[in-house]
């Protein structure tokens, strides 16, 4: 892997670049991104070069498309004439079924492999780019067949993910959608919901006063731009109502036993789950 | 004010015995607890002597109740006979309706006045214990009539209150009871419920790899005692069982509208609520 281009410079790509860099990596790093954000990555040292996709797409041998979900769809749809046969297109939208069905039928001259970091933070943008983002987290890898992994664009791309400290966890596109409309997607609307309701039934002097320290906590993910979440939600769709029927149908539980031994078993249960996501 | 006995010497009474003595109080503070949380508490500083509830009564300006809620229902039972007439008994029990009308019926030598300090954090008891705990948080009063914050015990009261840096509002305990039932306690079980559901529909290792770092936050109050909950459930149950039911009408909604501009709405209202939580 002599030469990688990062399509969409962001907070992700941004940050992929820089732990690139500092996990010993030598070769070119390009930039694909608006003329701002490629100023703004060169500044950074995220990146060597900026240019076009077309020109940055023929020299790479990793192409990691690093956009908002619809952008990486978008970008599905014409990459496959301009890359190099023995390229690795790799991508790190935070859904993964609708992206790696489109790229089985729209990547043909090169290998796709999908991707999810599990890393993010509240600031967007190459700006909050960091070399240890990705540093003890999770890297989902969801080959459609376990021999995606074992070439050797691929293994090279593997390598590169553990050097810069993230944990390859491998799961098919489906479990992947599942499981993180769970543990983020379903976080996320708990959040929102809780702060719109909040919004709607309590004055605004009270709902900033009298509440305990816990509610800036539980409110946090409500913070999160719609723009990031409208292409999650139009991706994942019917996880996310799995996820938000089954929370529902455990809300109905708790309030049909706010005064019962029920309610101890559920607070250990949550109480269980909750320190392990600590640990 | 000159003597002040704090019964129930954890968290908050801790906290409130060392607030008042870094505030400047020079009177007396006697404590009630156990002989353990005694010894703690006078090495902590937070009391200047441990009594038994009839020897504290009988010399005590204010009788300040911080035990859980269901022990200062237990000490409203049997405390009228042991205190001064021109005594307050102020408590700080986090619902209000249920203690209230309950010293209204058992309280009659002397002035009660409802209270509720929205101060906390995770860990409890006298060892957590913090002079600055109330500082800057908001301290709701819950008078039956107003005029009850008029008297010389009330007002010496609130004085300190003031000194300790909180910021008094006064709400009717049914007012408190509702908005609480919203910021706190809907908060507790939104929390409660979705790491109760992750746990039962997420395999244990992916729930701690594959999940973004928000799910931390959204879960945090889930590591709350069910021990502090189950007093507050039972004495707030038609207000929790209101928020909730809103919260789930919203929790459908969101559901309905998952691909619609619907759905921008409610993550601009959120984020507009999160916001001002933080201010």
């Amino acid at each position: 892997m002599q030469t990688v281009a990062i399509v969409g410079v962001g907070l992700i790509g941004g940050s992929f670049g820089l732990a690139l860099k500092k996990a010993g990596f030598s070769g070119q790093i390009l930039g694909v991104s608006s003329d701002r954000t490629l100023r703004q990555a060169l500044d950074r040292g995220a990146i060597d070069e900026g240019l076009p996709l077309a020109g940055a797409a023929a020299r790479a041998d990793l192409i990691y498309l690093s956009q908002p979900i619809g952008r990486i769809l978008d970008t599905l749809h014409h990459i496959d004439p301009l890359v190099r046969p023995q390229a690795l297109i790799a991508d790190a939208g935070s859904t993964k079924g609708a992206i790696v069905s489109l790229a089985r039928t729209t990547v043909r001259h090169c290998q796709f492999l999908g991707g999810h970091p599990l890393a993010g933070r509240e600031k967007r943008g190459v700006g909050a780019a960091d070399a240890d983002l990705f540093a003890g987290r999770a890297y989902v890898l969801t080959p459609t067949d376990s021999r995606e992994l074992e070439t050797p664009a691929a293994r090279a791309f593997i390598d590169w993910v553990r050097r810069i400290g993230a944990v390859p966890v491998v799961l098919n596109p489906e479990e992947h959608d599942r499981i993180i409309g769970f543990t983020s997607h379903l976080a996320q609307l708990a959040s929102t919901a809780l702060a719109a309701t909040i919004a709607e039934h309590i004055e605004p002097e009270h709902s900033l006063n009298v509440a305990g320290p816990g509610l800036a906590d539980t409110t946090r993910l409500a913070l999160s731009s719609y723009d990031l979440w409208r292409d999650i939600l139009a991706t994942n769709t019917e996880s996310i109502e799995q996820a938000l029927t089954a929370y529902i149908n455990k809300l109905d539980h708790l309030r049909e036993n706010l005064r019962t031994r029920q309610m101890q078993e559920e607070f250990e249960k949550a109480g269980e789950l909750a320190a392990k996501v600590r640990r």
